[in-house]
């Protein structure tokens, strides 16, 4: 049973052909650059080893319907998909799915002009994730598509955490509340962390943080999400590589009048020019940590900024969890950052975080956990898997629907 | 020896003398509506009860030089200050001492000039309590003044508490931090819990929350305030009368653009229309509260959003704190809201607040613990005194300069 995950955004399609018998990855890869002159496939073969064969083919890509055909050739050409007919589904990544889509939801009409309804509130991801079920739909029309939204893991947030205290009808006219992002992440981490520890999910409280390009929080109840640090945009919560996280909020209008910038370019600045980079002027946090260890004043800034404000989350969602069982470290930083996640719990002992800093110090792929003999909370690191999340979630919806 | 603090706004002055032998108040009442037709004195003297005789006299006032002179007027004829020579300072509140102001000044040229550069980062306060402290200058030239500041008690955080995650430049170039208001108050309530507790205040971490139609948390480690929600300007942080406290800042440029509201217009909307009014309509907690007792969901909403809000706070503040000593209450709504203290530290228990729910209800004057036989933390009501703390670091700033 083989499932193609799909996550197209404005000028990429990255996709990822899984065997759901074993949750294998039969080809993984992306085109980029679609419509401008470097337009390139990337692809990935496995090999039997972790390491995939991988290749790129430079090629004219004018637009996402070609660009799906090329995905569809390649996964044809190099046996990965020999026969379209053995394509069980297809699943999209879908950022926004408002207070419509709590689930997975099958490819409907009705269900793609919602997540055409939802585009004010993710101009920016919503119309490429629906150009790339629009083509999927046109080149395979008889495979079933899902589309699964990034936001629905966080629709269970109770409305005192979803609610801001600006004035009603800004919520009930214009949508504007917390709905968080990262969800797919967050859960799937949530169920692997579950397993790993061998108790069921439901009756663990979690604090997962997904530390990557972007960054947040979620605070897990007995399994149900109840409350994450990313709210209305992607913009707000954590310090992110380019992102400001956490600002006041009359800063921006300070800026208009001081600086005479207009509100999109402070928009800009707070999205593409804020966060590490607007600290110490790098926003990877590879580059960030050597820069700090070459005793670079700004990025040790960076990086006591960006842990202060996680412990900060992490007091936060403890205090409303009740009891805090485990912590989960994941995304690219989260992974492998070391020093990142040690700062993240240093100081914390009295929440019950202790941290083995010989563990956490050692590089491995996989689940581990971190903390210490005497440490009454568990603090894993659990590699995320978005892709593979899509294509169960997707098999999930085809079968009760 | 007699003290004057004046509080000077856009078109009142707020005045109380006192006796600091004894910290007595001597006289207490406010100029209003100074330069329109219904501009009025109310005085209050002392009776020797705990309320004071009170009384308003309609007369025009035309401006704060006027109002001044009505003040000085009104002490003398009440025999409050029968001899101007027998005042010994007077104490100016002034919002926004910036970075420059980590403690009271005497009010000199320079700090006088200092001050109005600071215009920009307060521009509906400073100019007020500018014209204050040169209206009572021209006055009374021979009395020396002090300015004692909102921001200066917040002074000591870290950077990594005071620096958001923005470019360095709009620090650096444009003085966007972290301030933090209430510091009088915060200092105040901090300085009298330890006496109550009778324990030197910098062996005590605390957590004070002033709750006013303003609102505000602290943290306090050992004397020193590490953190505090306010931020840039006050409208940052928990959840007040009108204002929203935190907010996705992308929310602004998302009005902007689907309402086609102005940045002015927005930041007007989210400083008088939001908060407790935004999400219920009442914007006072005591009408709130009686709204929601009667079952309205709104008024039920906003209280449980507020005391969420303020849960968060108290959990970040006690992981960076590392360990809690004391939770103050104050404010209006912090000195008499059962319902929200109580909703503030309900199932706070893992943190070591365990309140009693009895002595939480009981209506009182002055200090008073409301936390169970079993609780590790204490839980404070301290009714704040910012005009007697003004006056307190008047005579300091004066007695060590």
């Amino acid at each position: 049973m083989k499932v193609l995950v799909l996550n197209s955004g404005s000028s990429s399609i990255k996709y990822q052909l899984f065997d759901m018998r074993d949750e294998s990855v039969l080809a993984a890869g992306s085109i980029e650059q679609i419509g401008e002159p470097g337009s390139h496939l990337s692809y990935a073969l496995p090999t039997g080893q972790p390491e995939m064969k991988k290749a790129v083919q430079t090629l004219p890509v004018p637009d996402h319907h070609q660009g799906f055909q090329r995905i569809a050739a390649v996964l044809k050409e190099t046996g990965a998909l020999a026969n379209p007919g053995e394509l069980h589904a297809i699943g999209h990544r879908v950022v926004h799915g408002g207070e419509q889509f709590q689930k997975p939801a099958r490819v409907t009409p009705a269900v793609l002009s919602a997540i055409r309804e939802l585009i004010p509130l993710a101009p920016l991801h919503n119309p490429a994730n629906l150009l790339g079920i629009e083509v999927a739909l046109e080149s395979a029309p008889l495979v079933p598509q899902v589309a699964v939204f990034d936001t629905a893991f966080h629709q269970s947030l109770p409305s005192h955490a979803y609610r801001y205290a600006i004035p009603k009808k800004l919520y009930e006219a214009h949508q504007v509340r917390r709905y968080g992002f990262h969800g797919t992440s967050h859960y799937y981490v949530a169920k692997k962390a579950a397993e790993f520890l061998g108790k069921p999910l439901d009756s663990l409280n979690l604090i997962s943080l997904h530390l990557g390009n972007g960054a947040s929080a979620a605070a897990i109840q007995q399994g149900i999400c109840i409350d994450t640090s990313m709210g209305f945009t992607p913009l707000e919560g954590l310090i992110m590589g380019t992102r400001c996280g956490d600002l006041d909020p009359a800063i921006i209008f300070y800026l208009v009048r001081e600086t005479g910038l207009s509100a999109g370019e402070i928009e800009t600045i707070l999205n593409k020019e804020s966060g590490l980079k607007g600290i110490c002027g790098a926003n990877d946090m590879r580059a960030v940590g050597e820069l700090a260890e070459r005793g670079n004043p700004e990025a040790q800034l960076a990086i006591r900024m960006y842990c202060y404000r996680i412990k900060k989350y992490i007091g936060a969602y403890h205090a409303v969890l009740g009891r805090l069982d485990g912590l989960i470290f994941t995304g690219g930083i989260g992974e492998n950052a070391d020093f990142i996640r040690a700062g993240c719990c240093e100081g914390l002992d009295h929440l019950g975080l202790e941290m083995n800093n010989g563990a956490n110090r050692e590089r491995r792929l996989g689940c581990a956990a971190l903390e210490s003999g005497t440490s009454r909370v568990k603090i894993l690191v659990i590699p995320t898997n978005e892709e593979l999340e899509i294509a169960e979630q997707t098999v999930t919806c085809l079968s009760s629907s």
